[in-house]
């Protein structure tokens, strides 16, 4: 995952790159302050290349100022959740931007190779979690994973979830995305050998409590290997997902 | 009602009663006239059948002395829920007592041959969950029941619950009782095409708080026809049970 | 239940169809995708005739699609739930529709002939529940059962609700809808001698929390007999009734 | 209710009693310490003659303490609530103490004359629910009420509430007590033209959440001239029902 | 309190009306079916005249057809509470309406003569629990109460409330109404020797909860003779306020 | 005491006040005698300094008001919290405004000279957190405090709040505002060695619970040295940050 | 599966089958057709490594014959989870068992050598959280993988989790686990690039609810990667850990 | 930083570290370089005072060794907290302890001087809530201040905190601790001029909920310099408080 980092220290022992270039492509400040946001440049080393732009309760303006400076540090790519339609179109006016409306993401730059160990299966109970399953897939897809979407297949209706046993039994990492009574967690955790994450959503009415009934549910799944994000966190499922699906090797 | 308002109002004008008891007796008019004795001799119709003992929170002695007062007043049959060994055996010295420990169930007099529609199956996600189950089985029995258990058969072991598919498609009557994620109705209440009775019980830890998980599990299950009762509560899921499966027509 | 695939094994047998047609008829995919959604018609096999659209978070693009589909599949006739005011002028345009703006709920094809053990008598606390009751009322209907409504019965005035005994003692099923304190479903739960779904409501203020008050109150309800649906779930009520007046044996 | 320094001051016109005797009287000071706590002396003044300890918390050797410093001090009778039967014992070897074991109530001094308005009727759901209607009966009873018991009255077997309706219908304030689904206030509430005291209890199991679901139901009673108090509080329904009871005309 | 009839029966027996025409008066039905609401009349008998209409999820056509219902069945005043300024203009347009536009209350008819046993307090611990004290003062000015208004003298500045000493000393009844922390309730409580109804309200923002803190603060309050109702119900405390104040020896 | 009782008593019994009045008296007595007067003379020397109008709840008519009659009186400088923008366009209309949009603040007069022990230092976990520490912070200010800002050192990037570590060990007091997890309280209170106020806020989604979990996080804090104040209560953390960097030697 | 339906329909025509069985037979085909099999036979495979049996509810009988029929079967090493001291002397007295007291875990067989990607690091806020980790670290261990503790390494004392940024910065997986606020996970998540499985636990005391606070602080982590399971669940925190730390390529 | 980062460079050119120790190197390097040494340090120099021990969940012999320990490193007085009288006994065996049953409080050491710039008081709502200000109290005077006690000054009560009038007034801090409705706070917030540290206790019943209740209001306190701490943390608040009363100029 440090393929960045690792990448130039061996151009250095190498001689691809001089000490010199390379001290100064390192001593870039690990943050620089932007007056309303810290922009975080040392995440690159820690936690590889792509940045995140959590765009709920920033301002158009603030975002366009964020991604340019992420920009012109270099940043090849950049994912921004939880963002308006308003401020798409703002920050559209000022750099190429690739806006999914109902996943609520907009996409600075290209969507990499998928690489990774395996697939990540994205399933949702009903047609109603779909926008949080754009938001996990989208994430997963621009941090460089495959993903295979299994939407509407909620457990009241099973043979519906069954016809899809091959896709389960091949993913690598599993996002269970449900709400209401959230069951879907517990039936594909029983059904499949890898790691699942639940999304619990606040989908549903009445004793549904926007969500608290299947993330209930999820945290209390009796299937091994499941474990749970946020109500409605889409981007924190297809980030944890990325990050396993990307698992190697360490000294 | 007429006659008597006149009589009553005669009997104020001369004198024969008092204006505060006329005052008493037109407060009371709508209830006496409407429902007040269909109610009464009502509840005598009703306790033809056979009668329950609610044994939470009634000492030994307190069991037994109305369990004398019912036999000799001609019940042919009693049944005790939530009755404690102690109970049972102060009780079991005093009349002959069937009491099954794991139901906390005791039965005084034989249970009846099994009528009704059909069959009652029983099911259970966990093995914990068998004490709650047993009190609806014994309940459902009792009121003349066949019944048919299926237990620990939770969704995260679903090849456990697919292999009595024809038990669940020929029932008459599920009564699905989960503690922790409670999935089982809303799983069971997309495989089968019969009421579904749902019984979260107070099995798990941490986040299922003692059956909240489960129960809103169960109330926001996404099948149609899944009823619920209360955390525990089996004796109330095999009499609603019962209830259905001795359904006739009525003119 | 199960009436149309027995009909159409009866005619099998008695050569009314060829094996063929009936091949061809069974061999319809158990469920079609539509891209946004699943359309169940295996469900039909399992759990009788008439299909509903879960209305709510679709637009109405989207429900025409389904219900044309359905059509052309030969559904009979189509309940949709949930179904705003613009949904059903839009869908209005597309098939002929009967909107009950109350209940929201859409209907198309006719209602059927009444069937089914007896009567359905839905009963509320208020006249704020009536549009709970209406969406239970018009799916019971909508199901081929016969209903009687009982409106603003709520147990503060007791003599409403006792003025209307020979109905309540006729039932076949009540469902009891009430917000607030919710204890409709206990009083009638007492009165009736035949199952009773309690359903609660979200009307009320301050401490009814949404209907939690009255869920919790149906849930420890102390008369028999009585099981609980999700708040507002008039549709749930419906169903679970319909199924339970329609029990038949089954070998 | 202030008749004792009201006493006192035409005792003081009249010449019954010296002016010096009955500074005497008033300028005992308002409290006193005893270390652990505060006897309110003052209080008599105020709120009428007897006097109360809670004895939750504090340790027999504190509350004979409190009780003798107040005979010392001319207090007539002595109320003492949950009192435990350890505390009861050790208190009764001091001081002549009657006490009642369910209610966990101890009397010291004599019960007075009922006096007040009318009848306090105290109505409880079942029998779990006696001991806290004990002590509310208890309490207005040792404040000079008249007091009518009505036990077991729940609205699931309707008939035995309105058996009572003379009962009710003459109350001047009726305590109405239940766990569960605490449905009896609204009921009672709807018949009755007093002011209604409702007690919820943690009666129940499962989702009563030890008298929350009773206490949310109370609140939320659709009848007018219903109160709360909270769960379990006898003392206080008992305590306000006499005040009710004891209403005169001021200037 | 039930003087109407009362009156009725002193005129039967001193000859002023016949027979016949107190028969006539008595037997109109003790409700009338509306259609939409059950109007209740009989209420009049149990708790005296006035009638109340809650306006809360009725529409104006509805209000103005139980008003007018109301108003030729020979009802004096109307109460009409929760009532939205549209319906108050639409109301006002067909019978003559004295609107209180904070109080959201509606008065059809002219307020009564206050009778009662003395003076019922209303405080407030702010400004913004005012429209929730003026419900409970104008109703219980309807229901034929003096009423002495003490708002905003919450407990963080307790030389507000103190400098009120002789009005809570003097009041037959206090309806204390807060918000917040809601400890008005016991400061007064503690103070006064009059019944204390406590009145939380949903004012505060944060931990507040919409009235949850006030409301247990309410229950919980360590001051004897605070009875507690809904958050924010006004009317309910003014009811029972008036009740109390109207106490009179029964037989 | 005894002289003025004994006054009331004299009079009393040559019936220069009645009996009625008497009682009053010796009903206020331990109050007036004990506090009363203290609490009122000592609210007037408090009130020297500034002063608070909360503008949540309250007119732009009524802020001025309260505005113009403060000024009049002599206030220098009047801080106005929860100001929305309208009342602030309508208040600066009648007299010089200093109106903070983000912060809900609006300053009438100017803000004093720094004085106090030390600085306060105002930090946030994130930049939507920056609306409740504005409020914080120009209370402070408002009230003589040198404040310092460190906007978005949110714990998930621990390098961000470290290389502030000068600023964090040389304040007097801190205040850390957060919500979502809210753990920047813990680990400022650990690295601290001043007095930390936490302020949880109400930013985050899903299972926050607008500010729940902040909230709980900070009274759960393990490091010594922390105290919590209400959801988004930056006014309430700034005004006791002041008190506490203005303590001074009391005799 | 049309030769299927074919058959069956012929056999129903020529009366080889009634038509009830028919009915069975075409309500199950779907699930049949798609998983059913597969399901079943997939858990044959997955049963091929260490087994797990959950020993909370389970009597010592029940354990020690569970254990002896898996040995039998074959199994070369069990892990029993919540295992009281009870029971492992009972189970020890049968099989050879290894059994740690604090994490509440026996093991019957040997923990085989170490695999996988690369190190799992359990790291506790505190010392009480210890058992839970124990849990944590041995399932690790017992699944195949080298577990670091780090325990005692809460955010209060930041020193403590900064001396330890080697093992954190090496991991391929992290377990943290905290109770009271749960911060650590957040501190973690944000140092580390690798996922973090986050674990509450019920330590603390007053607004710490059992873990509630810890959990609703993990969930709300504004650290990337950090997932969340149910309180104090240490063996699905490390089986979900071995889960990731096994992760291989599939085709 | 640059010279380090070359000197990295140049190793790993020079073959003298491998790329994976140089990337291990380059994640840390923002901690190391901030704050890591300075908060190492910075512990130093903090513990040279008085230490604690959270008794809490550790054994007897767990206590002592750490007890130990300390002593021979050179602490002179040692605070344990939840302290069971089970360690107590122990560890009095082994070094001369201090020991407060009440509050649960040993003290090894003597307790110093008052020093800090004025009174803590610590006062109490009822006599239950004792043990709590045993706590903070005792903490206080271990931790260098003079405590004045004002215990039972409930505000139901107001006359007995009235009287000490001059306690409240002179404070430098207050401690106000409250179970039940926790009023006692904003009572005395809104008397004082000082900062006032909230503790709410779980002394209690029903509604109170193991002191939410108290935990609420106290959030809610509409008296400005009211900050809270977790229910019953005596010793936060105790700790919190002698930080404020020592405070002093930093420059």
């Amino acid at each position: 995952m440090n393929s960045d980092i690792r990448q130039l220290l061996e151009n250095v022992k190498s001689g691809v790159i001089t000490i010199d270039d390379a001290v100064l492509e390192l001593k870039k400040a690990p943050f620089e302050e932007l007056g309303y946001a810290k922009v975080d440049m040392h995440r690159k080393l820690r936690q590889g290349a792509a940045e995140v732009i959590y765009g709920a309760g920033k301002t158009p303006e603030q975002i366009l100022g964020i991604v340019k400076k992420m920009v012109s540090a270099g940043q090849e790519r950049i994912l921004i959740t939880r963002m308006s339609e308003e401020a798409a179109s703002y920050v559209g006016a000022g750099v190429p931007l690739d806006y999914h409306k109902d996943a609520k993401i907009g996409i600075v730059g290209s969507v990499p190779e998928a690489t990774g160990i395996g697939t990540i299966v994205v399933a949702t109970g009903g047609t109603s979690d779909i926008p949080v399953a754009e938001e996990a897939a989208l994430t997963a897809e621009f941090l460089g994973n495959k993903v295979v979407r299994l939407y509407d297949v909620g457990v009241a209706g099973l043979h519906r979830l069954l016809s899809h046993m091959d896709e389960i039994m091949n993913a690598s990492v599993i996002i269970a995305i449900a709400g209401m009574e959230g069951a879907l967690a517990s039936v594909i955790g029983g059904l499949a050998d890898c790691p699942v994450i639940a999304v619990p959503t606040s989908v549903g009415y009445g004793a549904s409590y926007q969500g608290i009934s299947a993330l209930l549910s999820m945290l209390n799944s009796c299937a091994s290997g499941v474990t749970v994000v946020n109500i409605d966190n889409g981007f924190g499922a297809g980030y944890s997902a990325s990050m396993i699906n990307h698992m190697e090797v360490r000294s």
